[in-house]
């Protein structure tokens, strides 16, 4: 890790003790690795927000692979952007049911398009995108 | 407000200057404020999952792979769990970057509190959690 | 690591020289090492010859998703063995190849089985199946 | 599809008694099918014994995460090469055991290399390397 700035941070106390009680339970076991934590999150929520940021997508998918065409639909909206696509994980949940998770990397408005395309595709019962960067500089 | 605490935070001082300007321009004129926000919001954002409900969860991390021993104890965590991590898809962004995601299957409050601690470990960039269902009944 | 037995070894000489020049060229640093590989590659295979061990696969597939049908047809024939079938990673390699790895669990013929009718799948231009075990007393 | 050229092909009856066995114990309908599959094979087979020329490879390798800092190492090992480790998909076996399979991009000269250094790793149990090609004109 590089040089290390010390702040001083003005907090409520109620709220600081909420805060420690908190990250007690998420397991941290050092305030300022939670604060590190918490300015990271902030700033990567940021660069989601420019459409034109770099950015790397973690979109889950649910679906019923019965539904007919479906799995073929699905591939085939993979392929035509595949230089986004990293990688697609495959979990055969059931029978019936799989969880799909894609590894999306490109512009931020191009990653989301993508994500919304397959959410919303007929037979999709569930879609949800997280959004993070490379890690550089963070 | 009611009384105020005064704490120490350790920054990066990399980090703490992108913070300053990302606060700046979001129209931020103090930044303890901003603290006090970034607080509010994790304490706010809180599962509505029951939790012995069964759940699949993604669990997307980012974590630069240099920081010693930090791939071991992530690997020896998952292990501790591995009836519950169904499998993992790491992806190498670039010379120093991981994204890792975990595909979780258990009792919501287990998926949560392993997640916790992953993303908590010293090290991990940014973690973020998606829950969702087998899709069975939906 | 348990207790090391110490062996002797008779070997024709030549023999030696092609095997030491080999195994140099792979990037083993000692003989030792390289012989408990040999030793563990043999165990395997014979494993891998009795229908009823349990072993684990990792089965490549390279096909062409504009076939019609296809991702339909290899997802079902996952899906009627998912409890085999412990999770796919699917790579777009261009706008019209895909690279599927399958890493199934089970007895050996089943797991070949499996394997063979996804790899005579009409339209599936190329696969393969290494079984390995999951390390258990290796 | 191309176009198909039909041609004649001697074969000695036992052979191809024993080859008409062979195939339809792995579920091939159609004779025709199960030779271009064999040809496909040894062209690829041809291909990646040429250092120069462009493969994908499948590399599984079993280990046992107990061993200290072989996580940490094989993860560096894989970022030293990361424009040539498409993605890495991690399955844990057991308390103990890991399955690792990773997607190698490159030179068949280079993929190799990289596979063996992974292979000959200290601790890990058992590796073995698929080649295969994007598909490409096959």
């Amino acid at each position: 890790m590089s040089d290390l700035s010390r702040i001083g941070v003005a907090i409520d106390s109620k709220l600081l003790e909420k805060f420690d009680d908190h990250i007690a339970r998420r397991g941290y076991t050092n305030r300022s690795e939670a604060f590190r934590d918490l300015i990271r999150d902030a700033l990567i929520e940021k660069t989601a927000q420019r459409p034109d940021s770099q950015v790397v997508g973690t979109l889950t998918l649910v679906y019923d692979h019965h539904v007919r065409m479906l799995s073929d639909r699905l591939t085939e909206m993979q392929h035509d952007h595949y230089n986004h696509v990293l990688s697609t994980l495959h979990v055969h949940l059931d029978h019936d049911n799989c969880l799909e998770v894609l590894i999306l990397k490109g512009k931020a408005g191009m990653v989301q398009k993508l994500a919304d395309a397959l959410i919303s595709t007929k037979g999709v019962k569930h879609g949800r995108l997280t959004i993070t960067t490379s890690g550089a500089g963070l």
